[in-house]
């Protein structure tokens, strides 16, 4: 009779365990004073404790920080299928970026800051060339965002995945002080809509993209487009842009009691037009001016390409804008020119005005 | 020219957020007063706010608590392969209790307290149904750790996953005060090793199970297994233990700085042979006693099956013991009374010697 053991069935623990240990140094790069204690972390990767520890007050030479309200701030997302562009490209360290970006420029809309990370990545084998350059975007993206990558789990599903499929979810921790939450709630008629810009398209609207250039324009990631100045799969794997210092430096300078910043939105799915009524309150609309900002050739030639209406692009992209502040226009320009001192080109792209929550364009 | 638009493409975002708004009820049942606001949560969920918010510190007529020096405990987990027999059963309601235990447990582990939950669900296609019956099992599974739903992310992708097939993977967020974390520094020669019984296979070894169940020995999930008592699929779906409950309140009993508590080690994949060693100190090792537990008929029943060495089972499967509890021998007596008066059958299964860290049998 034949005897069966978990290597037969496709997995073997010490490989994982290999693959995993050469996760440390890319996590242990993110880790600040307040990672409670290196050598009893790592979460789901194995060669740890069972969970991943971070301290919320600290005190050191340099930082003293105690919350005296402390509210817990979490995101969850994935990267979707952006992902399969990576497998076309056969290049793997930027989709971490891409990760990192959907839950920490999430988070800042609160006000909060972002402070630890933690992915889920999961493909059908054991592949630690794969997973460490996965796993290098991730930790590029939290060194990029001031966020410690505190744990993760990797999982070996040989019945979900496809050869050289895998997916990739990611988990957020950040806080803001009670009274410091910013909820949109001050927001009022006449306050200005600053537009941060986006790198591109981020890491929306890619099942439609994929659909139209791969499926019906028939182009390849190694075809060069003039429009774009660059090959389609290096435009498509463009990482989304983080938002965190220059929101968090914002934030520092304006601080909330002064009501300054009084909304923030992240351009994800949905567009400006989904995305902007999140954080508006009742009787409070926003209008923007079509052509205050450049919207960058991605976006033309994906509705060239595919005959897209505009109200469809404006539903399913960002069109350029990846990040919303709405602010008393009194400080409008000052916040314009800092963010461009961060190099965020920023644009004044509209106004808040009286009416049922929503987003009109002129 | 044919026009491309996002329903085009496979998704509908008014069926997607129509599907996510009647996920709210489940999330707002788990929610008790340290949820923020819950008209602003909701994370990657778009019906709310784009963060979920969660008070650390609170204030309540019945409850008031404030952390002096709180770390954040941290976890990610998922259900691996066990999704497959939820899928061949058509069962989905029960792999949430599965998610939320992988993760709490281990957060358990840290001598933490789960605070709150957010799931990642990814799908080929958007199905209501299927989904409200996953987010119910998480929903039930939140409402058994005492630990609020506050978000999460649904992910629709055509591309990555076959019709019937979708992945779960889970991030749980917990406290505890700095100088009463378990790290099992403490423990020494002659304590007591306490196995706290599982409820069967919990969620791991199912890529192994299922090769030996449906492929070796060609069984279905409806087929009838006198040893088991139930059939082959009532069995492998048995939702994983949750021992937050039990373990909280033996927290509560023996305060850290009475070290009566000395380590807690939540047994996943690895076995009690890999899982235990995670918490023990330099120079400690734990010898367990074979047939100090009864082993759960699924293990031996599967043992036959595959025939599968001893040594390969105790790698992989948590043979009838889901959580070790290691504490000082005078107190090992009143611990287990106190277990098993919670219903959790508890047994004293070794004791900690002197050597090198790893786990023995006698």
């Amino acid at each position: 009779m034949s005897k069966f053991s978990y290597h037969d069935a496709g997995l073997d623990l010490e490989t994982y365990e290999k693959t995993l240990a050469g996760l440390a140094p890319l996590m242990r790069r993110t880790h600040g004073p307040r990672v409670f204690d290196p050598k009893i972390t790592g979460g789901g990767r194995k060669g740890g404790f069972f969970a991943s520890l971070f301290s919320l007050d600290y005190n050191s030479r340099l930082f003293a920080k105690n919350y005296r309200h402390p509210v817990l701030v979490s995101c969850a997302d994935g990267v979707g299928s952006k992902l399969k562009i990576a497998s076309l490209m056969n290049k793997h360290d930027t989709v971490g970026v891409d990760l990192v970006a959907m839950s920490v420029n999430d988070c800042l809309c609160t006000g909060g800051e972002p402070l630890f990370f933690l992915d889920y990545l999961a493909m059908p084998r054991d592949d630690p060339e794969l997973t460490k350059a996965i796993v290098k975007g991730i930790s590029d993206g939290c060194l990029e965002a001031d966020c410690a990558l505190v744990g993760g789990e990797t999982a070996i599903l040989p019945d979900f995945y496809q050869p050289g499929d895998y997916d990739l979810a990611g988990f957020c921790v950040g806080v803001v002080e009670r009274d410091r939450i910013i909820s949109g709630k001050t927001i009022r008629p006449g306050d200005a809509v600053l537009g941060l810009s986006s790198t591109g398209l981020h890491s929306n609207g890619y099942t439609l993209v994929r659909k139209i250039v791969f499926d019906h324009a028939r182009l390849n990631v190694n075809d060069f487009v003039p429009a774009l100045g660059r090959t389609v799969g290096e435009e498509l794997l463009e990482p989304t842009r983080i938002y965190v210092q220059a929101i968090k430096e914002l934030l520092r300078h304006y601080p909330v009691k002064h009501r300054v910043i009084r909304g923030l939105a992240n351009i994800t799915g949905g567009g400006l037009v989904d995305n902007i009524p999140r954080v508006l309150p009742a009787g409070r609309r926003v209008r923007l001016h079509r052509g205050s900002w450049p919207i960058p050739p991605v976006f033309t030639w994906l509705q060239e390409l595919g005959n897209i209406d505009t109200a469809e692009m404006d539903r399913v992209f960002n069109q350029g804008i990846g990040f919303v502040v709405i602010t008393s226009p009194y400080y409008a320009e000052s916040i314009q020119r800092q963010l461009q001192e961060q190099r965020i080109p920023t644009f004044w792209i509209g106004e808040v005005i009286e009416g049922p929550p929503g987003v009109e364009f002129v």
